[in-house]
């Protein structure tokens, strides 16, 4: 019997922030699978879960999903990715694939689950809680209240002009936004809402920062942006 | 010693997606606050976190909030609920309030927790597992890859423009969409986009629905539509 192929968030970086599902199909896996944009390096998705769980009984296997700009070495470092895991469920091992965060959000996850099931496997995907969910509960606010919409998008984006987005939706989520906080900041400034805007960087890691927006800040890859139309103002009672 | 207070999301609806961090505090709790819009109202939440736990030696408390249209009666609400919270705090108490899915997201949540801080007392937001993260994952898709765009908003938001909303981004989620799919569906039909959109109603819970949008259809409040402007189909390898 062949064997079946999770892919599971295990949330934002915080090893409590993992959920019962996750943890009990991490516990009783086979086979942990670590998606990697080249062998040999580090995950942070892996370094959670070693803190979590013992391991040392697990075989662990990266997986490796080149990130070249030319779209046909993309593809076929895919396919020998996807191959690797299929040989794996067919000695009838279960595939445990860990993400950070949610496995909907900016993963490769769901695109790698699909075609598992597409060559007859059975799979099964496991949310986790996203980065900028914990972002929020760190900075203490909402990303959405009553009727308010909510724009989450990558401050690479160049598709989408940034001073509309912020003009239409009441709360922004700009995600790996850490070297591109002048661009941010400078929009910001052009609307008169430096003040409505708080970044959060490696939450729920060593090295987490919450703090207003500045002029000429940097961070690292795990830096988000949230802006808040209405502002961070809650009335007393 | 003052008690502290604690906002939980417990996740969309499947106990098994309660983060460890969750299922900590709430058995650890000597208060669980279930926030209710009229006391005596049927909680969801509380219904998951009954099923997951053994409650019997712990106090229940709801906490009501009116939704009333008059703000002054909503104010008046909360400002008696938040007072109820602060009691039991200055006993000494730790206070679990649960809410379903995230905190951040579309819950009163933080709003709560920013007025139990101003008071004086120590709190922590605790993330969960967002409902439209979870009928993503059941639907089998993601919700963004690479540098695409999110929207999130909900059905009754009638400042946005729908069509100018799904023709910015390039995948939409609409939330509590039970009662607007005649709306969305014309909307999808002017841009000829039927084929992109798929309706996910009570994720988890026993009456699930995923299915591609129909004319006509009506579902309860637990109902997302995902839309997705590339579509669904992943290709095979």
């Amino acid at each position: 019997m062949s064997g079946k192929f999770y892919s599971v968030g295990i949330g934002p970086g915080n090893p409590e922030f993992i959920t019962l599902r996750a943890a009990k199909l991490i516990k009783s896996a086979d086979i942990i699978a670590i998606p990697v944009k080249k062998y040999g390096e580090k995950s942070t998705a892996f370094d959670i879960v070693e803190k979590a769980f013992d391991l040392k009984d697990k075989r662990i296997e990266e997986i490796e999903f080149l990130m070249s700009s030319d779209k046909a070495v993309r593809l076929e470092s895919r396919k020998k990715g996807i191959e690797k895991i299929a040989a794996f469920l067919e000695s009838g091992k279960n595939v445990v694939m860990i993400t950070l965060g949610d496995v909907s959000i900016y993963s490769t996850c769901t695109y790698i689950n699909k075609q598992i099931k597409n060559l007859g496997y059975e799979n099964e995907i496991v949310s986790g809680v996203p980065s900028f969910c914990a972002a929020a509960a760190k900075a203490g606010i909402s990303l959405c209240e009553e009727n308010e919409a909510l724009a989450v998008i990558p401050a690479v984006n160049t598709e989408l002009d940034l001073k509309k987005v912020i003009e239409m939706f009441d709360n922004v989520v700009i995600m790996k936004a850490g070297k591109n906080i002048d661009k941010i900041y400078a929009c910001l400034k052009n609307l008169g809402m430096t003040e409505n805007a708080v970044v959060t960087s490696c939450v729920g890691m060593e090295n987490e920062v919450i703090e207003p927006i500045k002029e000429n800040g940097s961070y690292g890859y795990f830096t988000t942006v949230i802006i808040k139309k209405q502002g961070f103002t809650v009335p007393d009672i």
